[in-house]
C-alpha cells in the first residue's frame, strides 16, 4: 500500500527522503491558492523564486511579477498575494515570477521530489484524483509561517489525507494529527479555525473574504506542476 | 496576560526564546512518565544525559542508570524505561543517571528556560497548579521520536493548555492544534491514538500495561524540576 506523510513545516523537511515521493506543496493562505486560481484563470507559467531581487529580475526580463512578505504586496510589483489579483484577462498567457513569505520556499526546497504539485483545498479533489493514479508515496509539505507549523495548512493536509484514506497508509503521528483534526473542524472550517494567527494576521489587513474564498474545497480541476523551475498545468 | 506555547519537536526549538520561559518538557512514552513515578516513589534525584557513555560514568560512581534505545532497555544498566521498574524500594533516596531516545536529550536542550520543569499526564494538575503560581510564559517541549513529532506528547500539551486555558493565552497555532486535538480525544485517548506509532512500536514490545498508565492522569502530586545537572522534585 503506498504511503502518505505530513511534513508539518518547512524547518522539518530534513527528517524526510523525498527521493521516491510526490511531495504536494500547500500554503493555504495564500500562494498556492494564488496559483491554483492563476492556473485556473489562464496563466502559462509560474516561477516560485525565493528572494525579492530574483523577482525583479524576471520581472525586468518581462514576466509579470508578484511578491509578497508578512502578507502584504512589495511596492513596485503588479500582483500580490491576494487570489483575486489572479481572476483578470492580464493573466491569461502570462509567465508570472512570484515570491512569498513561505510558500514559494517550500516548493524551491522540494526540487528533489519525484514531482512536485501545488495543492490548496481550491483543488483538493483535482490532487486527489491525480495522486490516485500515481505509484508513489504522497509527502504533504505545509508551508506554516516563518518555520511555525500553522492550522491551515495542518488542515489541507489531513483533508487531502481524507479523500485518500482508502488508499493510502498513514507514515507518522503527523499524518494521524493532520487528519483528526480536519475531521474534528471540517463542518465549519473558519470557526475552527477563528484564532488561528495567520487568520487574525489577515482579519487585521482586511482581507476576510481572501480567508473565505481559500477554504473553499474543489473549486478548479487543475493540477500545478514544477516542470525545472517553473510551475505549469498539469 | 500570560501565554503558553507548544514546541511539538525538539527540532523546532529553535524558533522559540525560551530566556524568560518555563519550559515543561514531556515524553508520555515514556521519560517523563518515568520520571514522574520515580519522584513520587522517593528518589533523591534524576541526571538526564544524553549518551550512553555519560551514563556508564555516573553508573561507575554509583549512581543507578537507566538506559533505553528505541524503547529497549540498553544491556549492562539496571532500570530500563518503564515506570514499573521505579516502584521499588531500591529507588527510595537513590540518585538515578539516565538516557533515553527523546526525553533526556529534550531535557538537556531546554537548559535556557528560566525553569526547566518534567510534565506527563501522571503529574498534570502538580504542573498546571504549580505555573499558575508563576508570572512566567510557558513553553511545552514535546520530546517527539528522533525529530518528530508525536501524538501522545502533543496531547499532553493540549491536556496542559486545557488546564491553564483561563490564565494564559494560546501564543501561535501550535498550541491551537494541540488543544483542539486534546479535546477531541480525551474521552478515550487510547482509542484516539490506537494508530498512533510510538503506541504501535510499544505494543510490538508487548508492553501495553505502560501506554493505560502512562495515559492516567493526576495520579501524583510532583513537580520535577532541573537544579543543576540534575532533577529534583520541588
Amino acid at each position: 500500500m503506498k504511503h502518505i506523510d505530513v511534513c508539518l513545516t518547512p524547518d522539518l523537511l530534513h527528517l524526510h527522503t523525498i527521493e521516491n515521493t510526490i511531495v504536494v506543496v500547500t500554503d493555504v493562505f495564500r500562494a498556492t491558492s494564488c496559483m491554483v486560481t492563476a492556473f485556473a484563470h489562464g496563466v502559462k507559467s509560474i516561477i516560485p523564486v525565493a528572494t525579492i531581487d530574483e523577482c525583479q529580475q524576471w520581472q525586468e526580463r518581462g514576466y509579470l511579477a508578484a511578491a509578497e512578505r508578512n502578507a502584504k504586496r512589495v511596492e513596485g510589483f503588479e500582483l500580490d498575494n491576494s487570489p483575486f489579483t489572479y481572476m483578470t484577462d492580464r493573466i491569461r498567457g502570462a509567465n508570472v515570477a512570484m515570491t512569498t513569505t513561505n510558500g514559494t520556499l517550500a516548493i524551491t526546497k522540494s526540487r528533489g521530489g519525484v514531482k512536485v504539485l501545488v495543492g490548496a483545498f481550491l483543488n483538493l479533489e483535482a490532487i486527489a484524483n491525480y495522486l490516485k493514479t500515481e505509484p508513489y508515496d504522497v509527502l504533504v509539505l505545509c508551508a506554516g509561517w516563518k518555520g511555525r507549523v500553522n492550522m491551515e495548512d495542518t488542515l489541507f493536509a489531513g483533508a487531502l489525507i481524507d479523500r485518500l484514506k482508502t488508499s493510502y497508509a498513514l507514515a507518522e503521528d503527523s499524518a494521524i494529527i493532520a487528519h483528526r483534526l480536519y475531521c474534528d473542524g471540517k463542518d465549519n472550517l473558519i470557526n475552527y479555525m477563528a484564532n488561528a494567527s495567520h487568520i487574525q494576521r489577515l482579519q487585521r489587513l482586511g482581507i476576510q473574504k481572501d480567508i473565505t474564498y481559500c477554504l473553499q474545497h474543489d473549486l478548479y480541476d487543475v493540477v500545478p506542476v514544477l516542470r525545472g523551475n517553473a510551475l505549469v498545468a498539469m
